[in-house]
């Protein structure tokens, strides 16, 4: 386990093999059984296979080029009436439980970030006009087998580590 | 990996054991492992186990009363500027990462949430006036071995689960 927390990292291109629906059903699961603030599981996920969409979404969306070749793709977003201040953290714990448990399947992801760029959520909802304007989104988490090598940053930074004071 | 997932629940009661700084090492570990927006890194981590801050911190913060308890605890904290509008997605990414950890090491763990509380944040900043207001405060993670059985709620709910459209 903490190795793949460790061993995760950004994968940004895929082969075409499937992803197959009960692996995708475990992500999510990984997703819902992310903490959340007061119990108010916010959360929802869009899973993403439809070509045209993935597509058009990759074109249009700088930092997610990738969802063009990427298998399929999980969208994460909230109902915000449920969670006004705490949304976005729920969500964020729910999205790291998803890329964590595509790493442990052996299935590349990487968070690509909608919220909070006003520019990449119209992008996201000119796509799929029939998102809630009350629904917020989080990010677009593509996914495929990787096509590369891995290179995990060592991030570790003992400087940021504090005792019972700054 | 996946089991880990499904089975990390909020802990709040815990024994007396200590937790080896070993394992809280490999906590904050797991905690710098996370991803973060534009390679940030915003983030900071402050071990507590002073029990003067933390019994303090306990009895004045509503939800954090298991704090007076905890052998330790780790304040999630980050740079702003580093982040400004991605710093708490970073840091709660980082925070899922600490309580997965915890919980595959059998270390009992909560997510207690200081943002977007002006009123928890007061608490801690008046009982850690070292932390800098260009500082900010995502939550406290209190630590210890459990002292009950886990209640793990299932969250799963399939309607929750769009396809390609909401």
């Amino acid at each position: 386990m903490i190795d793949t927390i460790l061993n995760r990292c950004s994968i940004r291109k895929y082969t075409e093999q499937n992803i197959k629906e009960e692996d995708i059903n475990t992500l999510l699961r990984a997703g819902f059984a992310a903490p959340c603030s007061k119990d108010s599981r916010c959360w929802h996920f869009i899973v993403l296979d439809d070509k045209e969409i993935m597509t058009s979404l990759g074109q249009n969306l700088t930092y997610a080029h990738m969802l063009e070749y990427a298998n399929k793709a999980i969208l994460v977003c909230a109902e915000r009436e449920k969670a006004p201040l705490c949304w976005s953290l729920d969500c964020s714990a729910a999205s790291e439980n998803i890329l964590l448990a595509a790493e442990s399947l052996g299935i590349g992801a990487c968070w690509t970030a909608v919220y909070p760029y006003k520019d990449r959520e119209e992008v996201v909802r000119k796509n799929m006009p029939d998102i809630p304007l009350d629904v917020e989104i989080l990010c677009i988490i593509p996914l495929g087998y990787p096509a590369k090598e891995k290179r995990i940053k060592e991030k570790y930074d003992i400087s940021k580590i504090h005792r019972n004071k700054w």
